[in-house]
Order: structure tokens, then C-alpha cells, then sequence
């Protein structure tokens, strides 16, 4: 099933120590000494949160959240935010940190409920997954949920934002989730989440249909 | 199709200044301020790379890349790589940061062919998608690519990894992804990447499966 490990694989990679080297208030640079499978001794810069739980294995949970209603089409309920790392607004799933004794399950219902005002039902969780590894420890769990829109709790959901957090509901049909969301995101110039985006498109290749058309050659600038 | 904006919206959300509190070799940290939509001045920690190609929307390029052979299971090529971030193994799409005047697309190509030692061809591409937009603005185009195994320059792939580069290529059936990539991480203990998991998701979704049943109110601790 694979190819063979050794000095071409991963042996032998450990840990050494790891030096702060900035020390923010959400967040911590660190300088990671690590040895490779040759012996060799390297450095890496790590970026961290400082919010994790203690125990934890994530820092958050996202929800894959999908809107059922009797006579209309599924809907997967996404969220733009403003964020100032990127000087602009995206386009992701419900999304947060998880609080301290919170299951991942509640903290994606309770994220779901704050960012959308939904109420929704938990069907399946991610084991941790990593968000940028090359550049910080910073996971997620993957949460999928369902959203009984009949049910009188879900008929004029109002959101209740955290202090300082400030979103817009979006709602995309299922059926045409790549197409719309590709739609949107130039039309509104906002920057689509990896995850969100990786969705999408692999709904789009199960039905046989490639997610994005493009002549090759031509070169991502602004 | 959407909830009103407004002051429960996004809109008013601006930049006004960011201040680099850190600069690294790879990485920097910035304090940036921007305005809320009541006109309230805040800031946040934000996290860039300092490798960017000048006029570059993205960081980097992943490729789904999915090995065809007459008479096998398709496969989707996979790597593990030990992460310094992490201090541990992960489970990535093949994928690396653009150099200067390279398109996404031979960006895609060229990483897939040094961590592989696979020949393949695009399909399509994304724009660029964010990473993890509430730490960095760190982006990446997701590129969707096909091998031709029968063909003599695929028969036997040798990786060249870059410098300092150790990995090890896996290969997973595409018809039960989702299954094999829970055993196996669970197995050898690596973190799988959330865009991995999240296309395994949806394709197993897509099959009108539930991609983890797991029970409800499970903490998700060490």
C-alpha cells in the first residue's frame, strides 16, 4: 500500500525542544528544534494559540451544517465574516474555539446557534484535523449537523454574535453547491475557506463533473 | 437568499493599520486594528508568511491528485510528513508554496512530482482558498489532477524531496477513502489534514453515508 520509509521517509524525525520566541495574547510564536532522519538538528517557526483547553486535542470545531425543510431544497448554511488577517471577508462554515469541559459536539451546536441562530442535530464528528500544519499545531474537528427547519425553533432563527464578532448568514442550495458558491465569492470578492471549497468540489467530482474549468498557464495574480 | 446585513452584518468592517510586532524568517506577526461596524476601533493577531510571491493572491497550491491504472482501484496519493508544528506525522495532499513566476498549475505539478515522484495532469484549479482566516492570511489554490500510471514515467516514481524535506507517499482506494483514512490514521497515529478529511467527508457523504458515527457528548481529550 505504500512506498518504503528510511531516509526517504520519515524515521527518525523527533522532536528536540522548542523555544518562545514571541509571546502574544492569542497566540505564541515559537522556534521548534527538531532532528531528521538523517540526525540532523533544524529549526522550524511555530505558530500556536493560547486558548486551547488543557487536554485538548482541538482548538475548535466547524459545522457542516445542512437546512431541511418539507418542500424545499437542502441548503448548507455557510457565514462571511470580516477578518482582519486577510484585510477582508470569507466565506466559511459556523466555526469556533472550543471552552473549557465543552464536548466538541456541543461546541459546534452552540457556535451553529451564535453565528446562524439555528439549532441543529449533531450526526457525525472528526477526530482532530489540522488546519496549516506547516505553520501552526491548530486544529479542528469536522462536525456535520442537520437542521430541521420545521421544527418551530428553527423558523425565524436569530443569531446572537459573541462581543465583537460580526457575520451574515448565507445559504447555498446543495445541488449546486460549487457553482453557487464560485458565483458568489467573485461576484462579492470574498475568499472562500479551504474546507469549505474542498466540500464543494468533492460533492461536484462525485456527481462526475469537474469543479472548476481553467485554460492552464494562467497565473493566480491580483 | 441571505440574512439582512447591518450592524448584525458585516458591513462598516474595515481595515485601518497593521504594526509588525515580530518578524521571523518564515513567518511575522502583526497587530492589525480595523473598525467593527459600529465604527469601534479593535485589533487582532495576525499571522503571514513572508514568502508570498510579489502580486501572488496565494501562498501555495495542494493536489488532489488521483492515480489511474488499467485493472486497479483508482487511488488518492497522499503524503505523511513529520511536522515540527505539531510535534508529530500528518496526512497531507501533496502540496507546497509557489515560487516566483510559476503558475498554480506547474506549482501543483512540480510539488506532486518532487514528493511523489508522479507525472500527472491538471484538471482544474481554485481560486485562492484560506487556510485558517481567524490566524493568518495564508492562502492556497486546490488543484485537481489525474495520473496516467500506465504511462512509462509513472511506472516507477521516485520522489525528489526538496531539502530538508521528509515524506512518505501513501496511496488510499478512492471507493472507501473515508474508511481507510480513519484506520489508518488511527493505526499510526497521524493527523489527518482537514481538507483531506473534509473531501473524504464529502465524497463519502455524497454515497449518502454518515462519515463517523460517533457517540454523542465524547470529549474529545488526549
Amino acid at each position: 500500500m505504500m512506498a518504503s520509509d528510511g531516509v526517504n521517509g520519515t524515521q527518525g524525525c523527533r522532536f528536540i525542544k522548542e523555544e518562545t520566541v514571541y509571546q502574544g495574547e492569542w497566540l505564541s510564536l515559537g522556534v521548534t528544534t527538531y532532528q531528521d532522519p538523517h540526525g540532523q538538528h533544524r529549526t522550524w517557526e511555530t505558530v500556536r494559540r493560547t486558548t486551547r483547553c488543557d487536554g485538548y486535542k482541538t482548538d475548535g470545531a466547524a459545522v457542516v451544517a445542512v437546512l431541511k425543510r418539507a418542500l424545499h431544497y437542502d441548503q448548507l448554511i455557510l457565514v462571511q465574516q470580516y477578518r482582519p488577517a486577510i484585510n477582508g471577508f470569507t466565506l466559511e462554515f459556523p466555526a469556533g474555539l472550543c471552552d473549557a469541559g465543552e464536548t466538541v459536539e456541543d461546541c459546534a451546536i452552540r457556535e451553529l446557534r451564535e453565528e446562524t441562530g439555528y439549532t441543529g442535530q449533531v450526526i457525525s464528528v472528526s477526530p482532530a484535523t489540522c488546519m496549516d500544519a506547516g505553520l501552526s499545531n491548530c486544529t479542528t474537528c469536522l462536525v456535520t449537523a442537520q437542521i430541521d427547519g420545521d421544527d418551530i425553533v428553527n423558523v425565524r432563527p436569530k443569531p446572537h454574535p459573541e462581543e465583537g464578532e460580526f457575520l451574515k448568514v448565507l445559504y447555498f442550495p446543495m445541488s449546486e453547491l460549487m457553482t453557487r458558491i464560485n458565483d458568489y465569492s467573485k461576484k462579492e470578492g470574498v475568499i472562500v475557506d479551504s474546507r469549505v471549497y474542498m466540500y464543494a468540489m468533492a460533492l461536484q467530482q462525485s456527481k462526475g463533473k469537474d469543479p472548476v474549468q481553467r485554460s492552464p498557464g494562467r497565473i493566480d495574480k491580483k
